[in-house]
């Protein structure tokens, strides 16, 4: 196949986080205009918040018809589906844990591309798996799911510095994707199961400023 | 005139917003300052948006002290026709209605002019018609307009549509822009006054994951 | 010392940004990943979105891991220091008046280096000094402490403009900056302790379109 890994990966990202965020939206009751916007600002969201702080403008999606074409595709999947099934939560669920492994790799591949330093990259990283998510919820006007209880930007940094210490040992490139991929959905999966949150500090007062 | 058609649709649509978005400020009892903001971040953030995506920055308003004095002047018009008139609802949405007609227009133009393909050109028309009002109603936590019954969004696309064809059939620019910017502001007006909306799609599970 | 004034000033500035920006995050009980986001977001923002406009990318904090350890130590001490105080609402309040004055003399410096017009070196000023704060309180699904009824872009706006006048009129560099950081933070302190308000204007209608 001609296609290179990052660029199917980047596709099968878009795919997952779009099925996830069209879920999102149909479970708010939005209409279909209000899905197509949030099925789009939840799958290219976080990719372009990266995009605009690293300067790599104009944004990916406006110059690769495959990104769009693969948010409307599923969209779509999820609109017929979604009318048939009832519980669909775990799927759902699933599918915005596969967008989160594939998205921070993507983010941090692009960060070392372009020779940040280390923690800049695992940043990047987290960005662009986290930030389409984050600005879906702000967009629905709800806490973003990064701030509630299960750990959740925590496994994509995880995920990321291990990538990043694969590549900085030369590991093999594919191995250490798909590895660092399959960690992130694995580790997220189990966080959400079992209930795992990172333990609370200490706050002596309660009240605001 | 020397100015160019496309600077006039520019200005026009800054003083419509400038003028809606000072409205939704005031409506709030925010202080002169909070309206200041508003009535900026609502003139010039779909703009703003479309012209940090695209990579054309610094963007447009840092450069052009026109625009920033446009906003001014409907800020000010605003401020002291408000004080006097107590049912200015309609005046008000039809202004946005404007805004939102003369924005696409420059949006999707912007698009045209760097070669991007159909269905980037109309988003990028939506962003610049609609996402001043989305950043505005963030600012001020409240679900976005876009994202409520009546169509918003849909009616900016349909025109953006449409403004494409006209163009990529040679039209003649300016009628094609006219007309556009009129269907838009006619067809929002008819959404609103008869209550239209989208077909709302079944959802069979109402919970949150 | 070899580190230019300006440096240290953002230095500070970040500083100052991280303590309250922790200390917002830890009253909410965010977990320490919460924080870490809060504080990070608080504290690079403002500075973030007006790189952004201006198309200084990749944006400063990226490229400067001065910016990031500065986080990270601000963050570590709110922590260490939060955990046995109770009540420290009036030293975070200090530590954002202070972010609030060294970050606006930053943002118009910017802007005057770039050789933007007046006003807009003004609004990158406020921009630098504010919206790390409106990025945090949105990302926290709060109103913006910019809207409530204090002053506080104003304070900013009122700073900027005596320090874009005085470097106009050739004042001393290092004076007009020490100037008018003092006089943002004093101003900041009074308005608050007084609880001085904008006069409001009046509306006519309070009903929502």
């Amino acid at each position: 196949m001609d296609l290179p890994f990052i660029e199917i990966i980047i596709i099968l990202s878009t795919l997952a986080f779009a099925i996830s965020a069209t879920s999102s939206a149909m479970r708010k009751h939005l209409d279909i205009f209000g899905i197509v916007i949030i099925a789009f600002v939840g799958s290219v969201g976080g990719g372009t918040l990266r995009d605009i702080l690293i300067g790599n403008t104009p944004v990916s999606w406006l110059q690769n018809t495959t990104i769009i074409n693969t948010v409307v595709v599923g969209m779509l999947l999820t609109l017929l589906v979604n009318r048939k099934l009832k519980k669909i939560n775990y799927t759902l669920f699933i599918f915005d844990a596969i967008g989160l492994g594939l998205s921070t790799i993507v983010g941090v591949q692009k960060g070392m591309d372009m020779h940040f330093v280390p923690g800049v990259c695992v940043a990047l990283g987290a960005v662009t798996g986290c930030f389409g998510g984050v600005i879906r919820d702000i967009l629905l006007n709800e806490i973003p799911l990064i701030f509630r209880k299960e750990i959740y930007a925590s496994v994509s940094i995880a995920g990321g510095i291990i990538f990043y210490a694969f590549t900085y040992f030369n590991f093999n490139e594919k191995f250490s994707q798909l590895f660092c991929i399959i960690f992130i959905v694995v580790v997220r999966v189990v966080v959400v199961k079992y209930k795992l949150s990172l333990p609370s500090v200490y706050v002596g007062s309660n009240k605001d400023i």
